[in-house]
């Protein structure tokens, strides 16, 4: 099968001068890749019409899809949309629905419509205007000798919006790309390379046309299944019965199927048992109480925390003996333990997790260097506690004994062990 | 003036899959702008060294400087590397300086130096190395006809070091840039449009070499004033009598000169003035503690927070009257107050703080629509609220009154009033 190829072309002197960070090549790269489209380039131009055509004449010559973003909008004088009118020897005519759209958006924001974002509504003739439901400049999609030019607006979620509605689906109509399936299996607390060693002798027996890709990120892995093939139906059992086999070599690590959050995995979990939490945070200051109540709808089961920076609010308000305090330090097994159990008594929830650990860079010493963290889980049947060792970087540290506390919840509510 | 013209090359498949964004590019050509070199373009290519050649062509028609990051590495076998000697039509010599740095930096991981590592201390025999202290793939600089060629790894850190220690300098050199200084003013709590109104007289009125950008970012502005000049003292002077004036226009917006985030900033006003401060939240659910504990030091004026999510906790820890939550309701001005006083007086400091509002995205009502959020401020002459409207985005909700909060205690610290 040959692969179609796309080009990306970023229209801005805002990426250029490192004002602004690329984020849409980025997502729009996965999103291709998933239907089997392959990003051969991404170009970022300056604001300039010569610039403009240079690189689409370059960009032609090597891709069958060429998407560009930015350029559009009032304020850029639609230099992209002025160009490829001129590129495509066509002239601009007045596109009523997108008039009716701008002027729905207008009336929303209860404000009169300008001249300027009228002629937003003129679009090239010779091209298939693309729906923006979020702002007041189209997309539009040219189609020359059996390839596609597609312009969009730099706004992210106006980009999203148009290429999950509309490009893509129609890219893959109009180059009948072969059916391609992803599973996302969602792995924490094993690195990538144990993860790896484990996954070995389950990888070279994967069949010719499902590839597995590891992506590992702050505290976890994903892995990614993806299949290509004819019959949809047949290729999502094929996939589905590989990981089948995955969770049987690792079932103890795997807390989703698909795109979720570990913070959002948990909460699922505390609601169908109708379970609550509450937090005792030294260390993380506030940052693990952040992701739990990150999630919408979290008030169900997390009541709330003490943030325990002081030694005295760990007595006052958490009630951790002073004498705990004086023999083992606030950084410690038995201090963090009685944080975990104080909280939970105290926010009268079933479950309480305590950290307590140096965050950095300073306030080590030789017994406790930077990074030396202690976090505890406590319910009405155990109160356990963990040692973590990580580096230097204040910010890193923190992120990571969050997700280290979040690990340890999974693993109580799913009753699992450790390997 | 003629600009000094660069691009960027990067090379790796991982960025055109969307498996990596490039910041990469971002941080150079925020650094290339500083020193005066304008970048063209940016372009992300595969590890293909028949697009890396192509790539090379196209750019130097272009350029004066091209500035290439990845495909260096063991397990990348080198490409970038084999591909310019045979560019530059040279040949790999042993480089012993870089083979010593690739044997301290495994002898300091206590680890033995493999085959592949010592075959990264073979380089062209024409490039200039360019050393890299944190990694094993060194940097390569030629020059051909007036124009300079930079390899690079991808390493996002090892990338900069080599950049701020050789690079830029060495650049800043050969092209005899002109001196540029820079000035940051960071703003907050004006929107960017009602600040370029403030302003506007006063930046039609700047000197033809002094230029201002408005680099706006969640929560604030930062304005850039920009600096060209042969005479770098003369430059500064000039520069530093337009950021006086700028003080004298907005006094009250101003929470920083330089680079220095508003937690920061706030962090050291609370320790010059020697107080401490206690947070209570509800809404922001850890996110206010978590940006006020991200600063190094800050146990040294943050004591702690009680997180309230549920109502009973708002009674029982920080002594919220059950009147007030029956008559006013969780978002009210009345909770919010008594929040902010209590933990001020129960966590014994200077300041406390409190939210409380419907972060959304569900939960709102026609008299309280998600977005509505009261915050407060007291310390031991005043206890006072505001009052927040935001949108529907639960962790911009999330972040936006963070922001708000530490503005209200910057301007209590600095004692100024709203314009």
């Amino acid at each position: 099968m040959k692969s179609v190829i796309a080009e990306i072309i970023t229209i801005g002197d805002e990426i250029l001068y490192g004002q602004i960070v690329d984020t849409n090549s980025a997502w729009m790269g996965t999103e291709l890749t998933k239907i089997g489209i392959k990003v051969k380039q991404i170009t970022s131009i300056s604001d300039s019409a010569a610039h403009i055509i240079e690189a689409l004449d370059n960009a032609k010559t090597r891709a069958d899809i060429i998407l560009m973003t930015g350029g559009l909008g009032p304020t850029k004088d639609d230099l992209t949309k002025v160009v490829l009118t001129s590129y495509f020897n066509t002239t601009l005519e007045l596109h009523e629905p997108s008039l009716a759209d701008v002027e729905e958006i207008f009336k929303k924001r209860g404000r009169e419509i300008t001249e300027l974002n009228r002629q937003q509504a003129f679009l090239p003739a010779a091209c298939t205007p693309v729906r923006n439901v979020l702002g007041t400049a189209p997309g539009m999609w040219f189609e020359k000798e059996g390839k596609v030019y597609i312009s969009m607006p730099g706004v992210p979620f106006e980009m999203k919006r148009m290429m999950t509605d509309t490009i893509l689906p129609k890219l893959k109509a109009f180059f009948k790309t072969p059916e391609i399936i992803h599973k996302v299996v969602q792995t924490v607390g094993i690195p990538e390379s144990i993860l790896a060693d484990k996954l070995e002798k389950w990888e070279l027996n994967l069949p010719e046309h499902i590839k597995l890709a590891y992506l590992p990120h702050l505290g976890g892995v994903r892995l990614r299944l993806t299949g290509v093939g004819i019959d949809a139906k047949q290729l999502e059992q094929e996939i589905q019965a590989e990981v089948d086999k995955l969770q049987q070599i690792i079932p103890n690590y795997i807390f989703a199927f698909g795109e979720l959050s570990l913070e959002a995995a948990i909460g699922q979990l505390l609601k169908e048992r109708g379970l609550t939490i509450a937090t005792a945070e030294s260390c993380t200051g506030g940052y693990l109480a952040h992701k739990l109540t990150s999630i919408s709808g979290s008030s169900a089961y997390y009541h709330g925390s003490v943030i325990a920076y002081h030694n005295d609010v760990k007595i006052r308000e958490l009630g951790v003996k002073p004498e705990t305090l004086q023999q083992h330090g606030a950084v410690s097994e038995a201090t963090v333990k009685e944080m975990a159990a104080n909280v939970r008594q105290k926010f009268n929830t079933d479950i309480g997790v305590a950290t307590s650990g140096i965050a950095g860079p300073d306030g080590g010493t030789p017994e406790k260097p930077v990074g030396t963290i202690w976090i505890a889980y406590a319910d009405k049947y155990k109160t356990e506690a963990k040692l973590l060792q990580f580096n230097k970087d204040r910010l890193l540290n923190i992120e990571y004994t969050a997700m280290a506390v979040l690990n340890l919840v999974r693993q109580s509510l799913t009753a699992t062990v450790e390997e």
